[in-house]
């Protein structure tokens, strides 16, 4: 068995180095990451099929065996991700502001890495390589922990890209799996404080709610999105549809999509008709509230829990609303402080939406299916934080980032 | 006993009202609050006097008693910080960047009230007042949880502000307080995660840890210094003696004091014997390595626990180093990320230490008593922060606010 400790020790000792490691050096690791991973590929294929054989044998769902599985193109893929991860900016080391007191002392804020992330995920593979080339990039050491089912895809792709790294330069013990994914070990390195700096978990509710009951490390939450779209009563019905069918259809197994729809009760008789029309063209399944039952029978009914439950699917809970003050409760209410949009032509709900909306993205006119690294234009993206602290909305490498006053001085004392 | 969902609940809804507050009514709250605070002075000190006569019944330290016991002085004092802080910048709403994208969407981050703030300190009174003068200020509900021995002048703090905050305009549950002060109770806020979305602990490392072991909720770790002075070969040897002597000496209970004094060697002959006679005049007790012993005699030893205390006394430990190599693996190694300081005249050296040492608060040339919200020109302090997420060394207004993404379409789809 791994002892935490001994990997956790190595971490911090590396994340010492890498704070020095400048930006070329780091670029080239992730080149040769890259490269090592194109050449790699068959025995990375060899271990991926051990996993994919056992997973079905243990009569794992097809869906989530197309996440586990690998293919060449899915490892060229992984390796391109990390030559566009090469290209962007790096943050460290940038001074956001200096300043110079009374005193003479010049008080500056710089960028720095976190230290040691911990990255707590499911079985996916490709999570592997994304996560650990974010982490190089802005410094950090990082600590893998993937899901069990992945566990031998993961051991070989870390020994790929661990020993290019070192090869660049990198110090050893930059990159580091936990190979034992047994729950004890899991909550074992949730109590590293010692070690590790910050937890992120990525994957489903499940696993995050466990992090975050069971962690002292700090964590980072990301993902679970119980997202809503409002259509105002001034809303133009032509845009207003074809914002509900993108955030609810485009792609409804992510976070970002929409789960629940408000209909100010001046436009529902109107509107209500279209809107479920078009959602079930698109095979969407719509759970109504009495009033939208009243408006168009043959609606199942949504309860209560309904309105809690992000469906992760071609499902949507519809609610008649009396207006922007109920639907602004509403959302607080239910929501997850994920993206919540308004679709209005009318000045004042827009501004009190964007106000008085307690979410990390709040759109005026705008699909929620914008909230994304790659659609902020971060260029990369380690996960879309629900919660208030550090970093909230889609996290790039900036968020990967700490702050650190440096002080310069000239003999000065208190 | 109260009902901490019901506190928790109440402090949410306040929270929701409270975002939509303009800084003129927030402004107008804390006046009336400080106004109050002077007009039942009496009551307050009736209070207070018992938490003091039952301390002293309980044979509490005369220090601690200090810190609790109030007087008319320390109210008008508690008063006039509610009066400077509502003289300071809010920095709710500012839009910190806004930028378009190519498809038209504007994308802003727009700093905004955390929400529910809580707050678990020790028997200090003053602290209920300045807590809830920052929180306001900067737009949370604030729940406050002190010590047991503060608690009757903690409820008749709290009923006089929160009276004057209500009828200043703001929602009722704004400024509530926890008057159950047991363990269990603590515990229990600990967990509220559907109620407070950051928690801090303002005290010392015991309730600081207890904090960060039990809490589900975010927290913001502040407090802990173990803060380094070293002193490099090249450093001006009036200039090390004046920073070493003020970082040990002019206040040493506080966190971000010096603990110990590194000396380079190839300087130790020379620099130790002046700086430890100036260290002892002013009554510091000096614990040496096996090397400072040999310079000095007579010097008690420092044990490998030395240097991991936080005297926060006039105590010092000592240690001769073989350079900045070894100086700054012993800063990250037995530091808690406070604040740190070198001593020299040498450029290489200075911005090594500055690159490398992983504190919130680097110092060249200056004394790590510097490290607090006032002397960095923040004008307030709700605690210094030696964590990574979020806010990191002094933390001042801005870091009670969160960011939320803002967004302007004009029909956008992905």
């Amino acid at each position: 068995m791994q002892d935490l400790n001994i990997i956790g020790g190595q971490a911090k000792q590396a994340s010492r180095k890498m704070v020095v490691a400048d930006t070329t050096l780091k670029d080239l690791a992730l080149e040769m990451m890259a490269q090592a991973l194109i050449e790699n590929t068959q025995p990375i294929l060899d271990a991926n099929q051990i996993d994919v054989d056992n997973a079905r044998q243990k009569g794992m769902k097809e869906s989530l065996i197309d996440r586990l599985a690998l293919n060449e193109k899915r490892i060229s893929d992984a390796a391109e991700g990390l030559m566009h991860i090469r290209s962007l900016h790096d943050p460290v080391g940038e001074v956001i502001t200096m300043w110079k007191r009374p005193n003479g002392l010049l008080i500056g804020q710089q960028r720095v890495p976190l230290g040691v992330i911990g990255i707590i995920y499911e079985s996916r593979p490709n999570v592997t390589v994304d996560a650990a080339g974010l982490c190089i990039k802005t410094g950090n050491a990082v600590i893998l922990r993937g899901g069990s089912e992945a566990v031998n895809s993961n051991r070989a792709i870390v020994e790929v890209i661990a020993n290019a790294a070192q090869k660049a330069g990198l110090p050893e013990g930059c990159i580091q799996l936990i190979e034992d994914t047994g729950r004890e070990t899991a909550v074992q390195m949730m109590k590293l404080n010692r070690y590790i700096d910050v937890l992120i978990p990525r994957g489903g509710a499940g696993l995050i709610q466990t992090v975050v009951q069971n962690s002292t490390i700090p964590v980072i939450e990301t993902g679970v999105g119980n997202c809503h779209v409002y259509v105002d009563c001034s809303a133009e019905p032509e845009m207003a549809e074809r914002i509900v069918v993108n955030a609810k259809t485009s792609r409804p197994g992510v976070c970002n999509a929409a789960e629940t729809l408000l209909v100010d009760e001046a436009i529902a008789k109107d509107f209500l008709p279209r809107i479920l029309k078009a959602l079930e063209e698109k095979g969407v399944e719509v759970r109504g509230c009495s009033r939208t039952q009243a408006i168009i029978t043959g609606i199942k009914p949504a309860t209560n829990e309904d309105y809690y439950t992000e469906y992760l699917d071609l499902i949507i809970a519809v609610k008649v609303v009396n207006g922007i003050d109920e639907a602004i409760e509403h959302i607080n209410n239910y929501g997850t402080m994920h993206s919540e949009a308004i679709v209005t032509s009318d000045y004042a709900n827009a501004m009190r939406f964007q106000n008085e909306v307690d979410a990390a993205a709040v759109y005026v006119n705008a699909s929620t299916r914008f909230t994304d690294g790659f659609e902020f234009g971060f260029g990369a993206e380690i996960g879309i934080s629900t919660q208030k602290l550090h970093a909230r909305g889609p996290m790039g490498l900036k968020e990967l980032t700490t702050m650190k006053y440096i002080i310069h001085g000239n003999g000065q004392v208190r």
